[in-house]
């Protein structure tokens, strides 16, 4: 069982770690130190050696910080983790804070308007982060310090950092191999006059290489830095523990494999000018550069947009992946409507059940991130994660929301559904189709070339909003080929800005929350692809999705006068579909739901 | 009649202009010239006056601008008149030159590749457009230099600079009086810091001070320049003899009325910061005061943002005006269905007769822009503006396009409908239909407050996108009450980043052309407003649009089996509201036709 459900951290473990840090801070001449969530790697896990901000504070959440003071330690959350930080925190010693409410600049310049040496491990820090609070600290008197990491001195049982073996990902999935990857990036830095680009997001590493590893939970990685040269040769630093005798065959010769520590003295090596990621990369590796006066080409990770868009092998085995995960999901979705209306079941056995029946494909390499199962009123809150403190027993008449996904070899998925137990209730039968008519909006949509994220974003809501009802949170994700459920760059989003690309996987699940009643999302992946032609069509480029999951939609929560014909026909296709790919990779018990399940739906006349 | 159909230019009077302009040109020791089709003003239609352009070149489009050089002459136009140019210049002598896909200044730099100096006049240009074509030439040696306007100085028969009465716009239709406006404006100038605003725009200096004018055919505008001062006090700067003894107690003795020239005596006399509008004030004015020093605050003309915020009385003023242009549609609507399909009539006639019909009023002041109306292909052409020598027979089986308004002294009106000419060319009905779908979905659309007009643009195109199709024009624009019918901030397009607020007044109009074929396009005037309570809304702001425009929408193209319940119902709420509203005004034949016009569609079911 990949998931728990218990409570890792306790309140009352803070006041004493908390005192052990100010003593460092005073005998440093420190006024404050700074402990974020991340890890060098910036991802959305860390692994436990890394998790310092809930080892300090109790708080678990997968965003936020904390700042230390010599009288108050604030610890910034946002939206999502209000509720959560009061349960887990001591609050007789932390502070919530609403974070982007409160900025940390201003917040620091008022609790210590004396100014002062604040430190911070430039480790875990980026670029852009540090620039941008050393602007907000201009004129305060307050310094930002660049030191060695407190917590680590003071963590006596802290555990090491991840040495997991890792894994050739076979070119059958990774459809290019590395080399010609790393030519292609090579010939990117050339052009744009580069001499070597430092690459420090795991999941970078992990495409360039086709390698992935499990040093991080959800998410297949491998923790490691590298330096890619425009000769498109790379030096890979990282625990060479990790990398057994086939792996270095794979990586070949032009991969050196060197400790993780070396890449600081490598550094010093190079010339320039050497690009680096402002949003993503260390600080300190900025510094290391600096220091020696060699010329930095600041840019994005320029693995990032090449890995967005997946390649033929990598589709195909993320369609794979998908019918695999489809047919657990309709084995559950059997399973759970057969069973829960009886009332004994809880969220937590909910849970279990979905990774067991998962782990039934024998192919499961870890679920791609904790699943969120949410019944009536713990289904409105958007990032709810079932513990044995909240879990909540699923009883007929409630909405329940279920929202998960697993790693394969092949493939990442993602899928959400939202199913009635027992009888309907009825007041969620409107919201849920305005939510449906979004998220088959986007299935559909065709659109011009060139437009982002943030252009189809209202198609995706604009049912919810003629009722006055949205969701907060974006429309949907980037989903990486087993790599990261959530991967940049591109997203389906009021702020996305990045244009939309054939090859590009995303997430479409449009939502709706009632606080104390119900949550409803119901969440698809889709590919972008070139608008297949039309007869009656301009001649201008358009572009288009598939689908990727096929898992029945609940329909005894559609209202199907609502839907337009268009909408109807959709939904009724989808189901066929679902039934003849998934029909034969199930169970006879399991089939015969399906077959109700995927049943056509009739629209009523408007007249 | 307002409009006329005649060619007012000719191709053989350009190339002995051109000759005396280079005679300037070499005398003045200048390598090339610019002429805009501007005037100081920066309008979208300009006076005989400051027809330069045309006089020059014969190009008489509403948009463009020529480069003279001593061997090359090129006129730049937008993809709306790539084949009007070429009908109405000498091509002997000019060159079409594809703008923006060719920028002005890489193409001075290649046909000026020796440097030299360019003349423009100072007054035609704005600030932003010199400052942005220095910076293109910089290195090329290329210099540009402020002149006199050589086009006067060669223009013997220039007809005279507008003189035409101002008159008052009544408190009953403006809803604020002019000090109120100007008391807020300084308000803001105060708390920014700034001493006076130069405004240059017509239409801003019109909103503020509450007068109209007749300077401009179709812009009901008075010409003229003025500062406004922190105070609240305003100097203007215009041709005295518009304002007769009536219009100058309207002013009142905060407004001091000078000659136009005294506006530079003025502005030296100026202490700063002074406020100008880089985008649309004359570089002469910023020339101007940095010569003497004085400090300028680059900031949009404060009049923009709360003219198109149209207040109660503003609002039942458009209302008004477009119930009496409704009734003139209808008149012209039931008439043109009875008369058309008899095969006798052109365009031409066409334009005359909806003219005569908005005539019958009695209340039109002007038509609000040069009617549309475009049969068969000729409606594919975007910007068609029927002439006498491209009047077209409309024959049955034409799909015809009109799109046109009136200036009303309560309000301006812009309207498109398509119509079948006899009977329905089929191949019309689906993009109709699309068309229509998006129009509804605008017309629909509540969404939450902070959202821009691109957010909102991709709702109106998703249904035509769905066939592949889309239209190269904005959905929509502001339209001024009794102003500008193009009227900033806020434009439904996909490059609008200004917020939609309430009071905003945007056109609503999606369309489709078929090269050869026809062209499609229905349009509304809607009103930005807070979105009323319903039931089960969240609880944040959202925002709706109110429909303004109560003209039938022809149901003979539609496809109904395409259509939602919920577009369904719109359509026929909407007719039935047209039917209550418009009824009581027409006459009896034109109210049997409204009656069969308006009548509810069924939609089909999809099963």
């Amino acid at each position: 069982m990949h998931q728990d459900f218990a409570n890792r951290t306790r309140p009352q473990d803070g006041p004493p770690r908390l005192a052990q840090l100010r003593k460092l801070l005073q005998a440093d001449g420190l006024c404050g130190y700074l402990v974020p969530r991340a890890d060098a790697h910036q991802g959305e896990y860390v692994a436990p050696h890394d998790d310092r901000l809930a080892w300090l504070t109790g708080f678990t959440g997968s965003a936020g910080f904390a700042v230390v003071l010599a009288d108050q330690a604030g610890v910034f959350i946002d939206g999502r983790y209000r509720l959560q930080v009061r349960a887990q925190v001591n609050l007789e010693v932390f502070t919530p804070v609403h974070w982007p409410e409160t900025r940390l600049g201003p917040w620091l310049r008022a609790a210590q308007s004396g100014g002062g040496r604040v430190g911070f491990d430039p480790w875990l820090h980026t670029h852009k982060e540090i620039t941008d609070l050393t602007s907000a600290l201009a004129g305060s008197g307050i310094t930002l310090c660049p030191v060695a990491n407190l917590i680590d001195a003071i963590w006596c049982e802290q555990p090491a950092p991840p040495a997991n073996p890792a894994r050739i990902q076979p070119l059958e999935f990774a459809g290019e191999d590395s080399a010609s990857k790393r030519g292609r990036l090579a010939q990117a830095l050339r052009n744009s006059g580069v001499r070597s680009a430092v690459l420090t997001l795991p999941d970078s590493l992990c495409w360039l290489l086709n390698i992935r590893g499990s040093d991080i939970a959800r998410n297949p990685v491998v923790q490691g830095f590298a330096l890619l040269h425009d000769t498109g040769r790379l030096t890979l630093f990282a625990n060479p523990a990790k990398f057994d005798a086939d792996l270095r065959a794979h990586l070949g010769p032009d991969v050196t494999l060197r400790p993780d520590a070396d890449l600081i003295v490598a550094l010093r090596d190079l010339s320039g000018p050497v690009q680096l990621d402002p949003a993503t990369a260390p600080h300190q590796l900025g510094l290391e550069l600096a220091q020696r006066g060699t010329e930095i080409a600041w840019a994005e990770d320029p693995c990032i947009l090449p890995k967005a868009l997946k390649n033929p092998a990598e589709i195909t085995g993320m369609q794979a992946a998908h019918l695999r995960d489809g047919a657990a999901m309709v084995e559950f979705l059997s399973w759970l409507d057969e069973t829960a209306p009886k009332g004994h079941l809880t969220e937590v056995d909910v849970v279990r059940a979905l990774e067991t029946f998962r782990e039934a494909s024998n192919q499961l390499r870890d679920i791609s991130f904790e699943t969120i199962c949410g019944a009536g009123p713990n289904g409105a809150i958007v990032h709810y994660r079932v513990t044995e403190a909240s879990n909540r027993p699923i009883t007929p008449g409630d909405i329940l929301l279920i929202d998960s996904g697993g790693q394969y070899a092949d493939g990442t998925t993602d899928i959400t559904r939202t199913v009635p137990i027992g009888p309907v209730l009825q007041s969620a039968r409107a919201p849920y189709t305005r939510a449906l008519q979004g998220m088959i909006a986007l299935s559909r949509a065709r659109w011009p070339k060139g437009l982002t994220g943030r252009d189809l974003d209202p198609i995706a809501r604009q049912h919810l909003w003629l009722a006055g009802q949205d969701y907060d949170h974006g429309t949907g994700h980037g989903v990486g080929a087993y790599l990261s459920v959530h991967e940049g760059p591109a997203r389906i989003s009021r702020t996305s800005e990045v244009p939309l690309q054939p090859g590009m996987i995303l997430s479409n699940e449009p939502g709706y929350y009632r606080e104390g009643a119900f949550g409803i999302r119901i969440e698809n992946l889709i590919l972008v692809e070139a608008g297949r032609p039309l007869p009656d069509a301009d001649p201008r480029p358009m572009l288009a999705f598939r689908t990727l999951t096929f898992v029945p939609i609940d329909t005894r929560l559609i209202l199907p006068e609502m839907l337009s014909p268009g909408e109807v026909r959709w939904l009724n296709a989808y189901h066929a579909q679902v039934l003849r790919l998934i029909g034969p990779r199930v169970s006879p018990p399991a089939l015969a739901w399906l077959t109700r399940a995927c049943a056509a739906i009739h629209s009523q006349s408007a007249a």
